[in-house]
């Protein structure tokens, strides 16, 4: 266990009232605390002071309205696999488990959309879509719960085509600050009824109210999926075709670059035998003829950046293994070092400054000495640099948190964001000020204060201190 | 000019101060008021006490300042071409004309976005892109501004395909109740940075603030285009043949519903010679070998339901030619009867559920004995019927907003919305309740509080009186 938290502990009388009321499903034992007190992320875990294995919506609505009373933090729990720690209690508190509302509600084929609780996972939405013909697009590496994802606006390898959890969450369910329960956006394509509540919470980070259902777009499978393979004798290169593709307008559905390092860590990892060059994953989706028209052009324009090898995997379970290859990049990337904690840097800039960006950040690279795989959904303009630095090595960790202020700082700069898909956390406070600005940062939270006046919804979280 | 207003009449210190800093730009002339206090809806006009013709971002929030100071109602007015009251002085207070505020600021062809004030209307906007190959899909019947039409979520024919305002406003710059300048969003396709604060004001009405510029994604003009019409022996099977070529996700850019009525009241406007049957509009994007693709999917759809005479219209200016009948198809629907005001309904349903609404709709139609031409982005489940009375009539009047209420409540009932692009306004701020609930007025009115404390931005619009 870490250093005691500096906030009161767990006020006794709720304690013993969540007790009472949840039985062997609360729980204030360490293991399970510190389990519930650690994400993905690099920051030290910060264990919560109770756990609630919440199962329905009315149940976290109670353990919210307890907490409520005593003015005591609420975190929401998915799959804990948050990249910025999201879920570290650094104000002690109740932790919710939510992984047991795992139902999905409604698949609606003939409408294209689904409703599910917020604990099913992307992986587990897809298993239920079998035999629909439809599938759920936004895949983050790992597989997170879609509450979770809602939650900090994932998006993922498709999102070049499909864009994120922003555009594909159409209704939310949501426990409030004082355990009111609200219904926002609806089952409508598109509607201007007043405010937009449901963009309000995707991304909020549980900072707004805990989503416990929610109703996703769905897509007919492609008639044709085809995907490849391509190394390059650079980035810039690499780059290069990228950003001729989408000002082209090819509606590619994945376009993801790796580094040469990257490559090595994969083919170690995934006993895979990719060339360790600068490559991009490609992937295409239409009907025969559209990816056929598609898959030439951009071989075209690989070509014209010196791309070889353009390798096909059309057989579906190449293609599993190749993209199944690319979400464990995270994982991968850890093995270059062992016992080494990644910092995963997540910024995104307009395409015409990816080169830019990235041409910078290959500099900086080579200057801070540490292994450094990059990865990215760079048809947006989004990569992520894994900084792998020994958590026990004081020089190493403050290299990377350099390095990574200077790289978030730099994409800002360039008219870009310091996240494009992680969300703030903890970890990116700093930077949310350079990026919008103070009125924006007085703005959030004016609504912060609306919603949650006594500030217990996954307090610490999203907004600088003042 | 109407009864007077239930509200103090200007601050005469407001009136000089503003008088004093604007010259001729400041107006109290009945004309100048009565033509800021109407839009195209049917309610009757309500005039500002004050018109301020601002120029810059920095003049608005000069304007705001003062009205601020002396808690006077601010309204925003673009084109005047809302559809639900939106800009009519329910308070009175001081009306900000922004017509003048009309730069195309940036263009960013290799970034597929652009900048502009808000006065610029969507037509400009293309007009500026001449040469670019890129197009600004968005386009509601009116050549509205884009401040407006991000103000009230406007979305029209290429939603289907491209979105709505929502899912093409990059960043706003919006002037606050108490006059400072909030920047939202960026130019990342994607961001995780924070609350959606461009979402929450996209959607808003001016309530929230007023939008002074707008960052929108602009698109690749398609390779080729192709548009077709096709009428259908009822409109249940026209409707059948959208709901199949969405469930099969078809690609399509454009798919709109009329009915017979609307194509007489067409014909006679535009002087077409469509026939005078259940109609659909059909528009393909893509790649030559696409266009083909899609078209050839649809036509076999619409033959299947008893589609006739599938007729292209493949050279440019047939094309605009039909799409700009289909744009004035609400002043056409006037013409069917002198002197009527329309009541443009606007709900949107599951696609599952639209046969079914439409049905009883017509039954409905049938029943009130109006002339009630039908016109839709069916694509997107959102149909308008524009109820045509006579405003001296005061049975007319009433069987039309009773024909409307029924149609929103049938809407919300089928999971659907009481407004698909047009906003809530002063009209339908009753169904507000009925569709999203009380705990969701709450929340709205509690952002709304947050933001606007003194309720000087637009007041009386979207939340329903307490």
């Amino acid at each position: 266990m870490n250093a005691p938290h500096p906030h009161p502990p767990l006020p006794a009388q709720l304690a013993e009232a969540l007790s009472v009321r949840f039985g062997s499903r609360f729980s204030v034992a360490d293991a399970v605390r510190l389990h519930h007190g650690k994400d993905e992320s690099s920051h030290p875990p910060q264990p919560p002071d109770a756990v609630v294995f919440a199962e329905s919506t009315e149940e976290v609505a109670e353990i919210v309205r307890l907490c409520h009373t005593h003015g005591t933090p609420v975190i929401a729990y998915g799959t804990g696999t948050s990249l910025e720690g999201h879920l570290l209690a650094v104000r002690g508190g109740v932790c919710i488990d939510l992984s047991a509302l795992n139902k999905v509600l409604a698949v609606r084929p003939e409408d294209l959309d689904a409703t599910v609780q917020c604990g099913v996972t992307r992986k587990a939405l897809n298993g239920a879509l079998n035999n629909t013909g439809l599938f759920f697009p936004i895949d983050p590496g790992a597989d997170a719960s879609l509450g979770g994802m809602a939650a900090t606006r994932a998006s993922g390898t498709n999102a070049v085509r499909y864009g994120t959890m922003r555009e594909n969450v159409l209704g939310t369910t949501v426990v409030l600050a004082d355990g009111r329960i609200l219904k926002t956006g609806g089952r409508a394509k598109k509607s201007s009824a007043g405010y937009d509540l449901t963009r309000l919470m995707v991304g909020s980070e549980g900072t707004l109210g805990i989503i416990t259902e929610l109703t996703v777009r769905l897509y007919p499978i492609p008639e044709a999926i085809s995907a490849a393979v391509c190394a390059f004798p650079s980035i810039p290169a690499a780059v290069d075709a990228v950003i001729q593709t989408i000002q082209l307008g090819v509606p590619i559905a994945r376009i993801e670059l790796l580094d040469a390092l990257a490559i090595t860590a994969i083919n170690r990892y995934s006993k895979t035998t990719l060339r360790e060059e600068p490559t991009l994953f490609f992937e295409f989706h239409g009907s025969p003829a559209g990816v056929e028209e598609q898959a030439k052009t951009v071989q075209e324009i690989a070509a014209e950046h010196g791309g070889k090898d353009f390798e096909w995997a059309t057989r579906p379970e190449d293609r599993s293994r190749m993209w199944q290859a690319r979400h464990d990049a995270y994982w991968a990337g850890l093995g270059l070092k062992p016992g080494a904690r990644a910092l995963s840097t997540d910024v995104c800039v307009p395409i015409s400054r990816l080169a830019e960006c990235i041409a910078e950040t290959l500099e900086d690279i080579a200057a801070i000495g540490l292994p450094c795989p990059i990865v990215g959904h760079v048809g947006d303009g989004n990569f992520h640099v894994l900084v792998l630095a020994n958590p026990d090595d004081a020089d190493e960790v403050s290299r990377s948190h350099e390095f990574a202020a200077r790289l978030a700082e730099r994409a800002i700069r360039m008219d870009g964001t310091c996240t494009g898909e992680h969300g703030i956390g903890i970890g990116k406070q700093e930077y949310l000020r350079s990026e919008h600005g103070g009125v924006a940062i007085d703005v959030m939270r004016a609504l912060k204060n609306a919603l949650d006046p006594d500030n217990i919804m996954n307090p610490g979280k999203i907004l600088p201190p003042i």
